[in-house]
C-alpha cells in the first residue's frame, strides 16, 4: 500500500532517523559540506543504517539523497571525486533503499533539499532544473514517494513541490523552520497553506530544533491549514537534540553545532513522550532527523505498538520501559525496571563545569538582524560577511 | 607484527570502543544481558561495526565475546535460541574479527571477562573450566593475543589470565575498577602486580568510569608496578561517559544506567583530552569501552597523529579541529573552524531542569557497605537482596 | 524639590529595595503574612534598614506599609497583638521613614497595597475605604508622594490611584505582573493606560518577576501609552532573584518561594546590568522589590553616576567593579581587580545536584487555568481549592 | 555561666553570623581590607547587626575585632581615618558587644585572627606583641573568654592562643583549614592537637570552606584529638556558601569571590542539616562566619530547639518549616507548609548560562603549587608574583 493509502486510513507512518549525522559518527559523512557520496563509496555501511532503521520500525526509507542535487556536489566538488557524478550518487541511494526496504513492508521515498542555487539567488527556472535532475532518477528507479525536506524558504519549497508533482507521485513537504516561520518571515501557517496549494498532501517540519519546538510548529501550521480549509496529512522529523536556547535558525547558530552536541541527545524515553505528543496533535508521520538513531525510532516504535497493534523487529532485543533490568544481580538496578522510573528520571549530565543552556551565535536573536535576514538578499555568503563584519 | 612487539619498539596501539553499547542502540544487543549472541543472528551488524572502527584507527579488533563464556549465556538463556551454543557465538566472532582485520594491519585479540560462575563462589578450577571453554576457541582460530577483561575482582582476573597463559599467547588484562581498587578492597596497584605476576604483559582498566578516573586508576597502577620493580606495558579503555559523580563501582550505580546516559556522552573534544593525557602518562594501548563509537576512536588517531605518522582512513571524512566548517555559509560558524574554539568549548546540555550530577544508588559509597562489598558472599544476587532490604 | 519636579528636570530617582524580605531575614517579618508591625514593635531594625537604602543612594524611602490595610492586618490578626492598630502601624510606618529621610535630600513615599478586600470580591466603595483610611495617616504625617504598588488586577490599582488622587499629592502606580499582564488578562499597555487616566503620573511595575521580565513589561507600558498619545514617567522596581521559569504570577508560584530562593539572587554585577537597561529604556524612577538589600541599591547608583554626577555614600566602602582588591596579596585575586571580570563572570551555584530552572507549581502556565485566571471568581480561596482538587 | 561551664555541662553553645560579609552588603565595610573600623564609624549598624543575631539564638556575640590588629589596619590605613587608632576599634567593638549581650543571657568573646606581621615574616616575638596588644584592651574590657579564629598556619595560631592564655580567661581556636590541612601542610588532627597543647579548651574551624568540608575537617581534628589523647571541645563556623569545588585554600580561590558568590548560598533547609550533622558529631559549639545572616543562626536554634528545650525570640517571626505558608490563598503554596517539601527540594539557580561548578583559580590545587604553598617563605606577596609570573 502506498503512502496516502496508509495514512488515508489512519494508520501511523514511522519515519527513519538522521543518516548524515550518524554516518558522520561512523566515518563516512564530512560535516560541514554533510554530502551521501558514501552511497557510491561506502555503499555497505549506508546499507546497513537503512536495515538499523527497518529493523527498529521504519516504514518509510529515505534514499540518501540529502544535499545530491548537482549544484551542491559541485559546490562541495572537492569532497567528491570527479568520477561520483551526481547520477551516479542518486542511483545507489535508490537502490541501496529499495533493496533493504524489499526486506521488510517499508517504502522508498526519494527526497530532495534545499540548493545553493536557490541562495545565490537563481532564478525560479534554475532552481527546477536542478530538482528536475534528481527526480528524473527517482522517476526511473521508481521510488514509491516523494519528499521536499529542509526548506529554509517556502519560496524554495513550492517549487520543489511543483517539480516533485511533474511526476505523479504523492509528495511530502518540510521545512526546517520553527515557530517563528521561514527566513523571509512567513509564518508557520502561511508555509503549509502554500506547500498545499503547490500540491503536497504531507506538510510537516524536520530538523534544526528538538521535539518540542518541531511539535509548536507543526501545531501551527495545522492552525494555518484548518482556517484555510485545507486538508493535508501532518509530518514531524525533529532533532534528537534539546534545543529549547534555539535562536530563529535552530541548531546551527548554538554554539555546540556540529561537534559538541552530544549533552543534548535526547534518551529513548524522551523520544516515548515525543511520539506520544505527535500523535495526540494528530500528526500521523512521525520519524526523526539529525540525532536520531535506530534506537531513537524503536522508541517511537514501541510507544505507538498499542496504537499500531506490533512492536518492531528491534523490541527483540529490548524490554518495554527497562524491564530487561529485572534480572540485574543488584537489587538498585533491578529497581529501574519500571516505566515510572524512567519517565522521571531528571539525567545529568556528570558536567558541573558546563551550563544548560547557550546563546545562539550570529545575529540571529537581534532585532536588526531579524530585519535583514528577511530580505533575501542579505543570505548570500558575501554580504553576510559584510554585515558581520560592520556589526564587529 | 605482534602486540608486543609493537609494544616494546614504542609505537602506540590504538584500542577499539564499546561494542555492547554501540550495538544496544543499532538494535543488536539486549540491554541487561548484554550478551553477544548477534555474532551469530546478525553477522553483518557486527561486521559492520568491525569495519568501522579498524577505518577510524584502531590497532586491535576485539572479538566480540563479551559476557560469551558458557555459564553467562546460559544464565541469561532466555535470550539465546538453544541451537545458538557458546562454541558458535565464540567461532563467529573470532571469523567476523579476522575477516575484517585482514583488510587492514589490524590484530585480532580474543576476550573473556568476569563470569556468573565466579560470582556464585565457584570454586579456582570450576572457574578456570569456563574460560578455558572459550580459550580453546580462540586458540583453534588463532587470534593474535589475549585480554581478560572487565574484572571487579583480581583474584578472578589472575585466574583468567592463568589460563590464557597456557595458550603461549601474550596476555593482556584489565579491570574495571576505580582508584579505591577492586570489590575486595585490593587496591589498583596491588591489582596491577598481581596481573602481571600471573603473566600478564599489558594490564590497566577498562569501562565502569570515564577517562579522568580510570587515568588515575592506572597511574595508581604504574606506581604499584614501580614500587614492587615490576615491568608491563599500560592499557585504558574507559567509558565514554562523563562520570565524576560516580560511587566505587562506577556507572552501573548511577541512577541514569543503562538508559539515561546519553548527556554524559564524551565529544570528540573530550577523548583527544584524553588520548593526550594517557599518552602523556606513558599508556601506549589507548582505546575505549562502553559509549565509544567510531568517531571517538577516531579521535584518538587524529590526536596521536603526529606520533604514530599518519591518520586513519576516516579522517578524509574529518578535518582537524572542526577545520571543515570554512566553508560554511554562516560566518559565524566558519569562526568555529579552530582548535582554541572546540578546545575551550563547555557544552550545554539544553536541559535546565536536569541537574549535573546525581548521586549513586544503591549503598557503594556508604561506609557500612564498603565493608559488605569487601567480603566475596555478600555480592551474591541472594546476600545482597537481604542485605539490600534489611537496610531498608 | 518633590518626585514630580525631579522627574520632570530628567533626573534619575532611585528607589529603595525590599523590606519584607530583608527583615525577614534578620528576624522581624513573618513569611506568609508579610505584614509590617515591626514598625511597632522593633522600630530601630526599620530604622537601620532605610538608614541603609539611604546610604546606599535611594532618593525615595517608602514608608514601612506594605500590607498594612486594616483589612489585611485583621486577616492575619494573630500575628498582630489587639493593641497594634493599624493606624499605630501607619503612623510609625511614616514617622521611621521621615526621621530617616530628613538625615539626607530623601523623599518620602506613602505606600498602599493590594487589599484582601477586593479578592474577595467587596466592592468599589468598600475597597476605596480600606485604602482611605490608610491615605488619612499619610496625609496627617505629609508625606511627600504616593506609590499604589502590587496590584494583580489593574481595576483594584485604578481605585487605589482614584483615592490617593484625593489627596491632591502626586502618585505613582505600579503593578506585580509580567508581559501577560493582569490577572484579567489586561494587557501592560492597558494597565497603563487605565492607570494614567485615573491620576497616576508615575507608572510601571514591581515585584513578582526579574529584571529582565520587568524591563520587557515596562517596555509594553511604555508602548501602551505612546499608541494612547499619554505621558507618564516610567518605574521599575523589580525582584533581585533571577527567574526566567516563572509562569504568568510571577516568583509566588516557583517551587523555592519562599524559603529556597537563594540560589536566585542577583548580584551586585546584574543589578549594575539592569541599571543601565532601564536607563536605556527611558526609565527614570530605579529602584527594587523583594531581595533587593542596598548593596543592590548601591550597584545602580554606582552604575548611574556619571549620570548623575555623584557617588552614595555607602561608595565610601565599595571599589567600584572590585577596584579594592588590587591590594589583595594573591596575584590571581588581585586580577579579579577589574569591570571585564565581573562583567563576564558566570557564577557558579556550588550546587551540582540542583538544576537551573524549575517548573511552577498550580495551573498558572496551563492553558485551562489561564483562562480561570481571567474569571475573577477563580481567584477566591475557597474556589481556587475546589479547581485544584478537581485537576487532582 | 562561662563559656567552659556550659559546654562541660553538655549545652550547646550557637555562635554568631559573619560580620564582614553582611556589613559588607549593608554599606559599612570594604571588601578586600575587610576591616572593622564600622565600630567607631558607625556603631549603631554594628549593634542592630549583634542585636539581629542575639535575637535569632546566638549564645555568643563575638567583639568585631576581626582584622583589628595593628598591623592590619595600618596596612590597609587608606580605609581608616588616622584618628581611629587600633585602640579605639577593638575598645569600641567590646562596648557594643557587651552593650547588647546585657539585653540576653549572651556571652561576650573577644577575637584576634591572622596578622600580616606573621605573612612577612616576623619572629615570634613581634607576632606575639600585634595579639598582647588586642588583648590589652579585651582583658581591660573583661570579655568573658577569647576566641583566636581564622588561622591558615597553625603556628601562628599556637602563638595567638599563647598570649590569649595569658590573660586567664578560656580561650577558643578555630583555624580556616580543610581536610588537607594548613598552609605549612600540618593536618587537621596535628592542628587541632598543637592548639590544645598551646591551652585552647575549645577547637575547630571557621570560613574558607562550607558545612560540608569544615564538618569533615573537624571529625579530622577530633580523631586526631582522640589518636593523641587528649580532650578538648569541638567547634564549627563554616561559610554559608556552597563551596564543593573549592582547593586547599578554599573559596577565595573561586573565581567568584567575594563579588559573585550569591548563587552558592545556603538557603535555611541546608542549615538545619549542618546544624544536626555537627551536633550528631559531638560538636557543641555550633556557629557560622561570612555569608551566615541572622535567619541562618535562628536556622541552627530551631533545629536544636528539642536539645535546647527553647526557641530563640526570633522564632516568632518564623514557622517551622515553613508552617506559615498555611494560610496563602493558593492551594499549591499552601502544599509547602511541611518538612517533607522544604528537606527535598533542589533549589534552582535561574541561571541556566551560568554552571554549577567553578575551577579554583591560582595554583592551589596543582601539586607543585602546593609544594610551594607549603614553604612559608613562598606565601609573601612578592614570591608569590613571581612564581606566578613564571608559571604564566
Amino acid at each position: 500500500q502506498g503512502i496516502l493509502e496508509r495514512l488515508d486510513a489512519g494508520e501511523i507512518v514511522i519515519g527513519d532517523g538522521g543518516f548524515v549525522f550518524a554516518l558522520e559518527r561512523r566515518g563516512y559523512v564530512k560535516a560541514g559540506p554533510w554530502t551521501p557520496e558514501a552511497t557510491v563509496e561506502h555503499p555497505e555501511a549506508v546499507r546497513q543504517l537503512h536495515r538499523e532503521f527497518l529493523r527498529a520500525g521504519s516504514d518509510v526509507l529515505q534514499t540518501f539523497t540529502f544535499y545530491a542535487s548537482e549544484d551542491k556536489l559541485e559546490n562541495r566538488g572537492n569532497y567528491v571525486a570527479e568520477k561520483i557524478s551526481c547520477n551516479k550518487v542518486n542511483e545507489a541511494a535508490c537502490d541501496i533503499a529499495r533493496e533493504v526496504a524489499d526486506g521488510g513492508d517499508a517504502l522508498v521515498a526519494g527526497g530532495v533539499s534545499q540548493t545553493p542555487s536557490y541562495l545565490s539567488c537563481k532564478d525560479k527556472t534554475e532552481v527546477k532544473a536542478v530538482f528536475r535532475k534528481q527526480l528524473d532518477v527517482f522517476v526511473k528507479k521508481n521510488v514509491d514517494f516523494l519528499i521536499a525536506e529542509y526548506f529554509e524558504h517556502v519560496e524554495e519549497a513550492v517549487w520543489a513541490v511543483e517539480v516533485l508533482k511533474e511526476s505523479g507521485k504523492p509528495v511530502a513537504a518540510t521545512m526546517c523552520i520553527g515557530p517563528e516561520g521561514d527566513m523571509h518571515g512567513v509564518s508557520p501557517g502561511q508555509c503549509a497553506v502554500q506547500l498545499v496549494k503547490a500540491g503536497a498532501s504531507i506538510v510537516g517540519v524536520n530538523c534544526h530544533f528538538d521535539s518540542e519546538i518541531s511539535l509548536e510548529t507543526v501545531r501551527l501550521m495545522k492552525e494555518g491549514l484548518q482556517a484555510a480549509k485545507l486538508k493535508a496529512h501532518l509530518m514531524c522529523q525533529p532533532l534528537a537534540f534539546h534545543t529549547p536556547d534555539c535562536g530563529k535558525q535552530g541548531f546551527i547558530d548554538l554554539p555546540e553545532f556540529p561537534f559538541g552536541l552530544e549533552p543534548r541527545i535526547a534518551t529513548r524515553w524522551d523520544i516515548q513522550k515525543y511520539a506520544r505528543k505527535a500523535y495526540d496533535l494528530g500528526i500521523r508521520y512521525i520519524g526523526g532527523c539529525c540525532g536520531f538513531e535506530p534506537y531513537h525510532i524503536r522508541a517511537i516504535s514501541e510507544e505507538l505498538a498499542p496504537e499500531r497493534g506490533f512492536l518492531p523487529e528491534a523490541s527483540e532485543k529490548h524490554g518495554s520501559w527497562g524491564d530487561n533490568l529485572s534480572m540485574h544481580t543488584k537489587p538498585w538496578v533491578r529497581a529501574r525496571a519500571r516505566k515510572e522510573y524512567w519517565e522521571n528520571l531528571k539525567p545529568a549530565s556528570g558536567r558541573p563545569y558546563c551550563p544548560s543552556m547557550s546563546k545562539p551565535d550570529g545575529w540571529g536573536v537581534t532585532k536588526g538582524a531579524k530585519e535583514l535576514m528577511q530580505q533575501k538578499e542579505a543570505t548570500t555568503d558575501q554580504q553576510l560577511k559584510e554585515v558581520f563584519q560592520k556589526k564587529k
